[in-house]
């Protein structure tokens, strides 16, 4: 049978990330390409108390709840992010399966087919397929080192009219970028002059390497909180498997989202929720961020003195501040699909970098995650890509 | 600032049985409108010791999984299957929170604005609200107690040509009606006439209350499994909290779908499906099912022995064969939204059948959920609703 699907779905790619996922997680391939956190810390002890308190609450505990989510834990939520100066309300706070199913559901009752959405470049790549497959027109703003070009900012917004400009400003997926504050405060005042939507992607904000330096998340910038559309998740600083996330914002925006969740999935599980809500409540979870944070920071500086080893001038990278990612660009002749063939070969992978790219890729960048091998793993990795970095035969 | 959401959004509305839910939670009204299954025999004993399991099995399983779903839950899911006769293969089988994302994720990979879908009517408020969101044109096919009527289903196929099909044909929501054997044939034959596809949603199949009478899915009908794309949920069988459900159909059409849900959310809960796999692998859950299946029958018949007690005449109705529900039509001039708030002050509640309508609302009818509230809650609600039913005053 022929089966016509909606002519939207034209745009689905399979996540290239994801399906080198699945051929690395078999075998013997060290794998830097996921972004995945590290198993070896995982809190395992202190999540099985935190659901064995779920059971010992009793019945109702596993019956169905509300699409906003478990309300004790949108309240520990709105405290939480009270901390990084995020004024919220448990009213205003939805709970979703990790953080994507916010930029999917945003996308939703925002996008018409043909609407700009403004992002960096490189971005998040399902950020990018889920414009697209809304029929966004996704359009990438200049961008260096410290965020978004202003003047490029300003004139798409002026000429563009974007329905809403999607950046993750903190220790970026893929290429680890952090903007500076003034950059920041240049993106809010843009969107207040023009009255443009921001969609604040802030998954790794709290894996910090420096606790010295600070970063003020756009929403804390959005003083009348009318424009920044905040999301982040648990998946990064507890465990992926909750796939816990959830967002804040202007009331009217969340309660769309609230009703497109509705028919998306009736709410998130609630035995997660709950379970979260007591780990939040009785477990040290920030003791456990400084904790993956510094062990987070050791393995991008093993990684870092393993790419130090290079050529100079023949790679170029930025040391992260935070997260999980480096982002490494080779010479202009450098394809890092083809070398990703051949770092297979040898035992490792990464991501070729063309995929985050919204405008024309630069196939001369991948994307290397630290945060998921051990050491003496990652050391082993490390050994086997650099031997395919440095030998030009490969490429 | 004025937010200017996707146009489609206009079709949105909070469901009814939800806001109504969210009334009756609080205080002392006995509710019989939300689609609940009962609490006081959920097997949290072993839903406890299943997830035990999964953190003894060690720091990977709180990873991120695959879109797909966990694969040995995926492998039990088809032996179960198996045994209802649906040929299926792990490939094939999608995992997602609830069939509500079923139904969502099939939507939003068939429907371009405007193509038509078939329903029932009355049928299920939340999926005709999916429908509509994705500028479906829904439009219902005449039923009797049966199922769809043969004469008038060929004539919309022929004539509008729908995009698919949607039918509840076991125990359905919102009232409880199974289709007899020679419809479901029907519709097959007619689907393969025409090259239809059908989305069959099966919550409730296996609460049935007389084990010698048999059903057969339609997906078991669909012997070349071309044009059936069959879901259902472990909601009712263990527990709603888990949102656990799945679906399974032709692989192109699954593989699609799987597309949408990693822009969606990654995946759904991996603990959740874990702690799953462990209960479908060492817990009874057919001897559970079976004494769920007795206690909601039981509960049925003293909700049934209630009506009986009104005026013959007065009010109509069908005994469900099994689910979660009954289904009764008050004379021509009841108007049940009325009726509500009277029976809300008398703490009594549930659902107007209205909403649950896709062409000519009969407002003379109304919902009730037979399976959440124990006996004696069940005797007294029914105490409060024969009384409110029986007083002419109320309407």
């Amino acid at each position: 049978m022929n089966y016509s699907f909606a002519p939207h779905t034209k745009n689905y790619e399979s996540s290239a990330v994801r399906d080198i996922l699945k051929v690395t997680q078999q075998g013997h391939v060290i794998s830097f390409a996921g972004g995945l956190p590290a198993e070896d810390i995982f809190p395992i002890e202190d999540v099985k108390i935190a659901y064995d308190k779920v059971f010992a609450s009793g019945n109702s505990s596993l019956q169905y709840g509300l699409t906003e989510g478990f309300l004790p834990l949108r309240e520990a939520i709105q405290s939480r992010m009270e901390l990084k100066g995020i004024s919220s309300h448990p009213e205003n706070i939805l709970i979703t399966t990790g953080s994507q199913q916010v930029i999917d559901l945003f996308s939703r009752v925002m996008i018409a087919p043909g609407d700009v959405v403004l992002t960096e470049d490189p971005t998040y790549l399902s950020a990018l397929q889920v414009f697209r497959s809304y029929g966004a027109q996704v359009t990438a703003v200049k961008s260096d080192d410290h965020g978004m070009d202003p003047e490029d900012l300003r004139q798409k917004i002026d000429t563009l009219n974007p329905k809403f400009i999607y950046v993750i400003p903190t220790f970026s997926n893929p290429d680890g970028k952090t903007w500076n504050q003034e950059r920041r405060q240049c993106l809010i005042n843009l969107c207040y002059e023009y009255n443009v939507l921001i969609l604040e992607d802030d998954p790794y904000g709290d894996i910090q390497f420096h606790p010295d330096e600070q970063y003020q998340p756009l929403a804390v910038l959005d003083e009348e909180q009318t424009h920044v559309v905040y999301t982040s998740t648990f998946s990064k600083s507890v465990v992926p498997a909750l796939r816990t996330g959830w967002v804040t914002g202007p009331q009217e925006v969340v309660q769309m989202m609230t009703k497109a969740k509705q028919m998306n999935d009736l709410h998130s599980s609630s035995i997660d929720q709950q379970a979260l809500y007591y780990l939040l409540r009785d477990f040290d979870l920030n003791g456990h961020i400084e904790r993956i944070s510094k062990e987070y920071y050791l393995r991008m500086t093993i990684m870092r003195d393993y790419l130090n080893k290079l050529e100079p001038g023949l790679f170029t990278w930025k040391e992260p501040k935070g997260g999980m990612f480096m982002w490494i660009e080779g010479n202009e002749t450098l394809n890092t699909t083809a070398l990703l063939h051949k770092a297979v070969e040898k035992g490792v992978a990464f991501v070729p970098g063309a995929p985050f790219y919204v405008n024309q890729p630069k196939h001369n960048t991948f994307r290397l995650n630290f945060s998921h091998s051990a050491p003496e793993k990652l050391k082993l990795g490390m050994d086997r890509l650099v031997d395919v970095l440095l030998n030009p035969a490969v490429v």
